[in-house]
């Protein structure tokens, strides 16, 4: 184990190379690239891959090749994928990278680890999720700008690779992200609350509109538009997103289910749907107030692994989040890569 | 019945008298004075009357005497006044102003109708629904802007007073809103899918949201912020406005849990979202596409007054909406006011 300063410092220099060049991967090749890191991509379609080469990015000509490229220049991999295309890619990185430094943005992280465990066990692999999207998709839709102020999650479980998990941190927050870490479980429960079933809810809230034809259409105002913008998104990616956090989808799903069949048996008997309406302006509020109470924090490597890792498991789960690292890390980073160039 | 020129020329210039100064009420005393509009207001409470009178505003001492004025000096009576409120101010109508042109701004037309008929049956009344608003409430929220391009419906029945009629869509153009003619029963269903849905399942999606605990609020992010903003919405005002549309809503809350029920059956055993998922798509397609595909007229008050409101209906129910009047209706009422006038 090298230093802490010698870890971040190579971590923020460290190469990315980016598997999967959509909405997320294409603004990943873009937002590292302009943040100075030698990052190259490599997409499955060749028209993708010729679109981001035509915008001047570093495109390698097929993920085999990014790959190879990834392990000799000891790269942090990200796998920038559907779910349902994981596996094949998995196989690739088995073969061309066995031992690579490995990350993915896939919205649920127990399955992305069960895969990786299964089909690229030498890896060193730390999960990540960056919330953010549009309802747009490809590399056409990227931006640079996707990832500003948005969260990333990295999964911080007990025994992580530290290195890795300080590559996937440095790279979110130079892409300027916030990092929240969290358990790879608390993860998965967390996104079926606030993003997957707020799609699934998207979805059906449309569909029973439009069922109310062309009037109902014509009257829809703000509360139809906003609570139906996400269905517009590709059907194939939601239900990638959402068919992936099966598990912890069904835990939500069940209990916005009980909620909705008690506001129908109060509204049908005594008509009343207060006791509902009370409980969504409450964690309405608390969404408020979670934002404007924000705990913001700037972070170093001190201690050993498993206590660091603990500590900041800590921070994600009462609301924190790490805006960057202390000046004493940078401080020993500089060091640290001084007396390595020295 | 006057001419039709007459009538529109008397409508234009009609002084209106708003009871309720909150959220919806208070813009439109601002969007009516604003408009050239002989304008007064009243409220039951004497902090909100004090406001409004203190931004420059008309303000009656009292609903008694908002609606005595009305009376002498034959305005459209608007009752802005949460559907709880309703059954007493309209006692006050009934005798002070029994014989008044009325309307309302409330969300629901067919309770309204039944406690109009039933607490003020002398009355002119056609009821009317601006399909506008935010989160927020009472006068301070209001602004003038508030019905600018927005949808307001009118009601049309086969039986509706066509003078009063001509008022209520006169007043919404005169506000900037564009104007969609329905029958009570038919936006009632509408708006329970559109509208009252809507804000019933943002309460439930912010209530299980808020039960993940400060992580999940702190990974939130658009979906669940736009899914649940709605549920930022004074609870009570959201109660009344849903709960008055108790059986139109039970039908299309019904219409969602089956949905939700196969959806989760399917997620249970094939794993499969993607045919709810499809649904929604193509549910927010069509909202796109009646977006896009606007069929807008200029109306002049034609034929007789069944065939009018008859030929009105078929225009909302057919995804119209109303953006002014005929050159020619604007014309006959330019003269007719000459007449009137010279």
């Amino acid at each position: 184990m090298e230093s802490a300063g010698a870890t971040l410092a190579a971590a923020q220099g460290r190469p990315v190379c980016v598997i999967g060049l959509g909405l997320i991967g294409g603004s990943l090749l873009r937002a590292a690239t302009d943040a100075g890191r030698d990052a190259w991509g490599a997409s499955a379609s060749t028209t993708t891959a010729e679109k981001a080469a035509a915008d001047g990015y570093d495109v390698a000509g097929s993920v085999d090749e990014a790959l190879a490229r990834a392990a000799t220049e000891d790269a942090l991999v990200v796998l920038a994928v559907p779910l349902t295309a994981l596996d094949d890619v998995l196989a690739v990185v088995a073969r061309e990278a066995p031992g690579c430094r490995l990350t993915d943005v896939t919205s649920v992280k127990g399955p992305v680890a069960e895969a990786v465990a299964r089909r690229a066990p030498a890896t060193r692999f730390v999960g990540g999720h960056p919330m953010t999207g549009t309802e747009f998709s490809g590399w056409d839709a990227g931006s640079l700008q996707l990832f500003h102020e948005k969260v990333w999650v990295v999964a911080t479980e007990d025994d992580a690779d530290l290195e890795v998990w300080v590559d996937v941190a440095a790279l979110a927050l130079a892409c300027g992200s916030v990092v929240v870490p969290a358990a790879v479980d608390e993860h998965d429960l967390a996104v079926a609350r606030i993003s997957h079933l707020p799609h699934l809810f998207a979805a059906v809230l449309a569909a029973v509109g439009a069922d109310g034809g062309e009037l109902a259409l014509a009257l829809a105002a703000g509360s139809f538009t906003d609570g139906t913008r996400v269905a517009g998104t590709r059907p194939e990616l939601t239900a990638a997103m959402t068919e992936g956090n099966r598990s912890a989808l069904l835990a939500s799903l069940d209990d916005a289910l009980g909620r909705l069949g008690a506001a129908r048996g109060s509204l049908a008997s005594t008509g009343g749907l207060l006791a509902t309406l009370r409980a969504g302006h409450d964690g309405r509020t608390a969404l408020d107030g979670a934002r404007t109470a924000r705990r913001e924090e700037r972070i170093d490597l001190e201690g050993t692994p498993a206590e660091f890792l603990e500590s900041m498991r800590e921070l994600g789960r009462t609301g924190g989040r790490i805006i960057g690292w202390t000046a004493e890390a940078l401080d020993a980073a500089d060091e640290a890569l001084g007396v390595l160039e020295g």
